[in-house]
């Protein structure tokens, strides 16, 4: 007799999975090393920058007023006291209509409050002293930057959890941070499962397949954030599989196996959660793909069932375990980011929630969401054009082509995409 | 005598730039080390998928014929005859009124046309014999997947330069690919330059700041997909900053300098391009930030001179060395996304074309571009929360409040942010 059982809605199963997770814990490591990491500290401005009134172009540092009355028929002059590079700083002190020819970056002299641009000038020598003169007044503050207009000291300019992308690290380095404190990648175990699973390197035989979703789950891992362990094959003995999951377990933050879930004669894993004594949040969802996604829990620890199908498992990853692994890392937002898109394909009504695959794109109506392949399991070729996932909850009429829909954006590291994500 | 130079219009230095631009040769490394690479071969199916008729449900096999009078008055009556289980070959004829008990994923047998699902199905014994019946007709072809029908053998899946994400993994794994032909990322140098930088763990002290650029570059050769190569300052003498860098040209693909290439006292790049007798081919650019940006060509090598102005070395990067370094990667789409959104600011006419720093996101007006900071090149802060440059090309109105603009979309590896790109 085949098991019956009560699936419950997405959201309902996303809560349950949610209530196990937490944030991880953070680790120092070299700013070099930083990209792609997530913050394990709130980063605040310990200085004003700049630090100091800076000149933003080459050229020379006046008194503002004293430039008030100078006209083309009317030249102001002034003496060339000195001249300050970026990185030093000027000896003199600067009086009424003298100017420090000064570059681009360096600090402006106490006395002074604008600059003018070289372009801006006529220079020349008068006695074997440099002079220039100006024909425009000059505003005060003009093509220099204040002390803090950039940041002001004691900002958070960067909180927890934060992404460290280039413009992180330009921060990061104007304050010091040589080494950063950054969360630590969850470290997570992949068991798949299936008799009929051959090695990558195996050639094709009748009846068997190789494992694709060992290598999918990984990139989606590190996709999300964490660090992938590829476990292998599980054995097809149970007291060999029950036996690694259980060492699994103690080993990994979070342990995933794809397959046996199911209610298949050879669906070993409910029995591993029984004598695990692991609690099943749930074994069934109205979804398709990824209905038997099943996610259990062990002295709070998570344990993803995810589908042997390629897609249900793609599927059931993104839903269930990349908001684990984000909110691991800290992140305030761990879901997929959700638009809405204008669905470029008719769909059969369905009383459960599909996710189907989808390349997601702009034209002149806006964005649009083009499925990648037909709504079945085992399309793996549908998932390598995904950039997204279109949301057609169940409902009794059928979806057609033009109507706006909710899709879930799937971050494509590609860049050379239609849609660069 | 400040230098006069003739500022080109972006395109145009883009074109120039792209006239030396070259696709990187491949190497091959193992599928776990792929992520996030490119391609460097086409991947054609050399197998279809499935390359057997294949269960797609956990059921009963049968001649679909067999079942076309069954109704709930009629039930139709089926003798199982073995098991197969994924991965197995069932090892008899199924017969007239026979059923072969089969698992998600495996082979059906020869003579058989679909399969039944268990939960539509009564299953009891007869004389010791495991027996079913059914009581609704099942179409040839249901639950099963044919061969071939998610991928031919002989179709291109996968061409040279495409990105590596976790479906594309999915088919390297299914087509058998253990080690995998991957571009070479291009290795690239990085020199700055700027007597006011200090080392990031140095102190802050009067009239210098510590170097950012180095850290950001990094960064933003890591998302274009290059291997960046920190070489640390330049030294301030001439001679050895020309010696320094005539040698790392030997060394790398590319060479990216910071700092030096604008028209003050100190900006001696200029002089060292002469003295390799590299060709420059534009020192001006009718752009803000990062007119002054420099591209120099030493027998087909490219030597970038960007702007020691973080936001302008920033946008310098992205307009100029990315698509370098993706058509390196064989992308077929080298340059940034370009799309349309509506400004979120009013701005001022201006001469030259302006790349402002924006936050893109969605609401419920299509896509919105809100600048991350004033308009100005040392505003560090404002490339945090950048994902996209907000393209204001130079005209004599300016640009209003809720005006339709382009954007160029920067693919952020965040997935947390409210826009998850």
């Amino acid at each position: 007799m085949v098991e019956r059982r009560t699936p419950i809605p997405v959201s309902e199963a996303v809560q349950k999975v949610m209530n196990y997770a937490y944030n991880g814990p953070s680790e120092t490591i070299s700013l070099e090393e930083t990209y792609g990491r997530y913050l394990g500290e709130d980063v605040v401005a310990d200085h004003d920058v700049p630090h100091f009134h800076r000149s933003r172009y080459d050229g020379y540092a006046i008194i503002a007023k004293d430039s008030l009355k100078a006209s083309l028929s009317n030249p102001v002059e002034f003496e060339v006291i000195e001249e300050v590079g970026a990185g030093f700083i000027g000896s003199k002190e600067v009086n009424d209509f003298q100017a420090v020819r000064i570059m681009t970056g360096a600090q402006i002299p106490d006395q002074c409050n604008a600059v003018v641009m070289f372009e801006s000038t006529e220079e020349y020598e008068k006695n074997g002293h440099p002079f220039i003169s100006i024909t425009k007044p000059v505003a005060a503050g003009e093509n220099m930057t204040y002390k803090g207009e950039d940041v002001k000291q004691g900002t958070v300019l960067l909180t927890k959890g934060t992404s460290i992308n280039p413009g992180v690290r330009a921060v990061l380095s104007t304050f010091g941070y040589a080494k950063v404190k950054v969360i630590k990648k969850p470290e997570i175990g992949i068991y798949t499962t299936g008799t009929e699973l051959l090695e990558i390197d195996e050639p094709i035989v009748p009846g068997k397949i190789r494992n694709s979703n060992g290598q999918m789950i990984q990139a989606q891992i590190e996709r999300a954030g964490g660090q992938p362990h590829d476990l292998g094959k599980l054995a097809d003995k149970f007291a060999e599989c029950y036996q690694s999951i259980s060492q699994a377990l103690e080993r990994f933050d979070f342990l995933i196996t794809t397959g046996g879930v199911s209610v298949g004669d050879f669906d070993y894993m409910p029995a591993i959660y029984r004598k695990l004594g692991a609690r099943v949040l749930f074994n069934k969802i109205a979804m398709r793909p990824g209905s038997v996604t099943t996610v259990a829990e062990l002295n709070g620890k998570l344990l993803f069932g995810l589908s042997g199908n390629p897609s249900s498992c793609y599927v059931g990853f993104e839903l269930f375990v990349r908001p684990v692994i984000q909110t691991y890392l800290n992140s305030s937002k761990p879901f997929l980011k959700k638009t809405r898109a204008r669905l470029m394909a008719d769909f059969p009504s369905n009383p459960f929630t599909r996710f189907v695959r989808s390349h997601v794109f702009f034209n002149e109506n806006g964005l649009i969401a083009s499925p990648t392949g037909l709504d079945k399991p085992n399309m793996i070729s549908s998932l390598v054009e995904a950039n997204a996932l279109s949301v057609l909850p169940g409902r009794s009429e059928g979806f057609t082509r033009g109507e706006e829909i909710d899709v879930l954006l799937l971050c494509e590291e590609s860049q050379d995409s239609e849609w660069s994500c």
